[in-house]
């Protein structure tokens, strides 16, 4: 086995087992505690927790790895290869309630995710990918919608306060000019694993870090769709736009972000 | 026990059935037939056998009540009780493998919805409410988000082919101008059953059929919540506009979507 599939196997592992872990903490979430980082912008003692025991698991398997996760500091490695977690994807869902959140770890080396998984525990659904082999969701091969053009397809869209959110209104109204249908259910990591999957056609936002869609976009792309190539070394500094789908739509999404992130788009939307 | 109640029991264990019946097809449903009833419209026969199954129980226990369905043609009654149906609510998502779709049940009298049922078979949630009395979740009590501004929440739109689909817009972005995010999960009844379970702000949506709406509008109203009153006959004949929400948004909301669907505000997005 090689060091790639023992980290993959590992990575899927710890994955179910913090997935087993915020179950808990969601059954119990009337005693969790809840802290606000920014404008709708929260965390929980659940996402803490959980990505404490990740790093645990990580320097016990992998001492010379290195870690990056979302809720603590970062762990310089020597070995050459990087985690980078998310515990809880989705963490407004998580926080009221709503059963639509994952746990989301992905592996990087020389710049290139290697290993992505993304893990839901409410209905037990694992997606995981390692670059030129495959992606998987429990075990079987996955492939993105093939001859689904948008009029016949759903494009989930992202925003968060780290962006204009205003910048999200043009998007959406071009995919409805093209007879799309948008979705949003508040886990990029999910929606991106949807893509993979062919349950959703593409994903499109304007800034995700690096712990939301670095595992997401290996799945579509060992899925059979097209991601815009980026640096992981460089999302993990400062993470940057995720524009993810399948062959049939991707460029279309690619126009219809770029002219909606464009500052002439803006300026024509917002006369003042 | 009462019949209202009785009817209630009733109404919770056929959903719970029909769950179960519906999770097979799901599971199967590489060899599910799907057909096109128009622009982004799908009816699998997932639906059409679990509307069937539905009917069928209640023929058999309420042989004297009207039953409306979304699949099938109406059945006018006798007692003056009328069952609504709709059998796989988020039927996109569905035909997609996405988790999110539910079974939904109302039962009308003399206009008024007294007893609604909206079940989540992917995660075993089962919304409950009789008029008057209570809104539960798998039986225990559940009420609308307290105390929550549009700032720190989240609210679902819907939109659907039976609108101008870009009415859907202006509700958009006056919700992020409110600071508020936005969810649309593609299913209508889910969505609502969420706002009644506080973890949802509100619900917008222009235009919804009886079978989407009755059943978690009044489990929003059994909770706490406010919901636009309107005469369950009259939804039943041509549907209508949906606007629900927690005491403290409701105004807001109804604002927004007034102003969003006004003429005036379309043209002035739309000088063409």
């Amino acid at each position: 086995m090689s060091r790639l599939s023992e980290r993959r196997d590992f990575a899927t592992e710890i994955c179910k087992q913090a997935g087993v872990m915020a179950k808990k903490f969601f059954a119990d979430r009337v005693n969790l505690v809840v802290d606000q980082k920014g404008a709708q912008d929260w965390v929980s003692e659940a996402d803490r927790s959980v990505e404490t025991f990740i790093r645990q698991k990580i320097s016990e398997a992998w001492p010379k790895d290195g870690i990056y996760g979302e809720e603590h500091g970062a762990v310089a490695g020597e070995s050459g290869f990087d985690w980078v977690i998310d515990p809880i994807d989705g963490t407004t869902n998580f926080v009221n309630g709503i059963p639509a959140w994952t746990i989301v770890l992905a592996g990087v080396t020389n710049g290139q995710t290697e290993i992505g998984v993304i893990h839901d525990p409410n209905v037990d659904e694992t997606f995981v990918a390692t670059r030129g082999e495959t992606a998987t969701l429990n075990g079987s091969p996955i492939r993105v919608a093939s001859g689904v053009p948008l009029r016949d397809g759903t494009v989930a869209v992202g925003y968060s306060n780290r962006i204009e959110s205003r910048h999200v209104l043009p998007v959406i109204e071009d995919l409805i000019e093209h007879g799309a249908m948008f979705h949003r259910n508040a886990s990029g990591a999910l929606s991106l694993a949807y893509v993979a999957a062919g349950r959703l056609l593409g994903y499109v936002e304007e800034h995700m870090n690096a712990w939301d869609c670095l595992a997401g976009q290996l799945l579509v792309a060992e899925a059979g769709g097209v991601v815009e190539d980026q640096n992981a070394d460089a999302m993990i500094r400062d993470g940057g736009r995720v524009i993810a789908g399948t062959p049939d739509v991707f460029e279309t999404l690619r126009e219809i972000a770029e002219n909606a992130w464009s500052a002439q788009r803006l300026s024509k939307r917002d006369p003042t």
